[in-house]
């Protein structure tokens, strides 16, 4: 697939990811751009039956984890890079929430540099966004020590079939030259309207028995409270188990 | 550069790009996975002196901001989606948490996708990580509203030369197969010995009267101290900026 045409697969056929297109796809997420080549970052590998049952529920049973071949679950990681520090009697200065972000901008860079050398592969790829809603069950399922993270999940596989491209607003929607020009109301009328008429979109705002599409996502997809509470959820992990106490 | 040699570019020529081939970059970028297809970011591009003279100095005057023929800036942004809100009589739901690092993670996927484009297409790109530091005076400066958050920055330009690869820890030392085997001593001492024993590291070593490369991190590069006032600078943006009150 070219990165240009890419699209989310979703079905993957049984066919196995051998163990060098694997370690293929590893290498160019760790040579991809970190900062201060800390690598402030862990990659938990999950192959078998097993191990993609125990997460599939964590992931509301979203089929594409069993069906995958491999799921990658990428996470912050300062674990090892203090038990480095405590080695050499240096002081740990990570667990606040500058490297917070930092660490979660590089283990997003690592996992996209991992999806293009997927791609590259004739392999398909799609994100799972579950793993911000469910950041402490999926830590606990996969051992994750105080200091480590999960940050994003990358289910990878042989595309059963491709499936069309899905839309997107236009370029100048999202790009800003020199400096950022706010939207008028007509702007977004007018960005909005391809996504607004998208048949498949027009379906969710009938079966959902809202007025438009905007709502769908702000009161049946996206509410606000339960926004609310996922992230009460997820501030209580990281106080617990990564900021300094 | 293939993907799996990449190296990051910090030094230019003074050929352009061409409108043809930012558009492919930024094109790039917005095909990217994104979450539930809401294009939570907007792509600031940097092209004429002016801009990037005036950026250089929010990036501690790195000279890859000047030297470049492109400075792209890529930030969270909930306003646009907001504003669609706001013309279709929906909530808003976003401003919290849980969004701003689902928000943050699609634009490094957006940004890291925008690097392999143009490296794809003969340039080089260097990341600047000066963007988690600065986001006041940088918001400042491009004009954002509120809700439009700076995550990263890309300069990007067509090389001067090709740098040597750095070094990385071993594959096995970022990647665990099932679940998380956390690190002994030994496994550390043995992981980082490469990096530790790099002449230029050791030269950081000695240049900064350290006892060893650790301590150079976070004593000298990232300190404890510094991290925390920057991690307070940026807490502070984004209750004012960012979090709905």
């Amino acid at each position: 697939m070219k990165a240009i045409e890419r699209r989310t697969i979703r079905e993957y056929t049984s066919e196995p990811i051998s163990e060098k297109t694997l370690k293929y796809i590893l290498s160019c997420g760790q040579r991809a751009s970190n900062c201060g080549n800390m690598q402030l970052y862990s990659i938990i590998v999950t192959q078998t039956q097993e191990g993609k049952q125990r997460l599939a529920p964590l992931h509301f049973n979203q089929p594409m984890v069993e069906n995958s071949a491999v799921v990658l679950t990428i996470c912050v990681d300062t674990n090892r890079f203090n038990k480095w520090c405590e080695t050499n009697n240096a002081s740990k200065s990570l667990n606040n929430y500058l490297f917070l972000n930092v660490a979660t901008i590089d283990a997003a860079i690592c996992t996209q540099a991992m999806a293009q050398a997927a791609e590259e592969k004739g392999l398909g790829v799609c994100y799972l966004g579950t793993v911000n809603y469910m950041v402490e069950d999926i830590s606990k399922a996969l051992n994750l020590p105080d200091g480590v993270i999960p940050v994003t999940c990358l289910t990878i596989g042989y595309p059963k079939q491709i499936p069309p491209m899905t839309e997107r607003l236009p370029l100048e929607a999202v790009v800003h030259y020199e400096e950022y020009k706010d939207y008028t109301t007509a702007n977004i009328k007018a960005m909005y309207k391809d996504i607004e008429n998208n048949p498949t979109n027009q379906d969710f705002v009938k079966e959902n028995n809202m007025e438009n599409l905007a709502q769908v996502f702000t009161q049946v997809r996206y509410p606000k409270e339960m926004n609310e509470n996922f992230s009460k959820k997820y501030e209580d992990y990281l106080k617990e188990h990564f900021f300094e106490k």
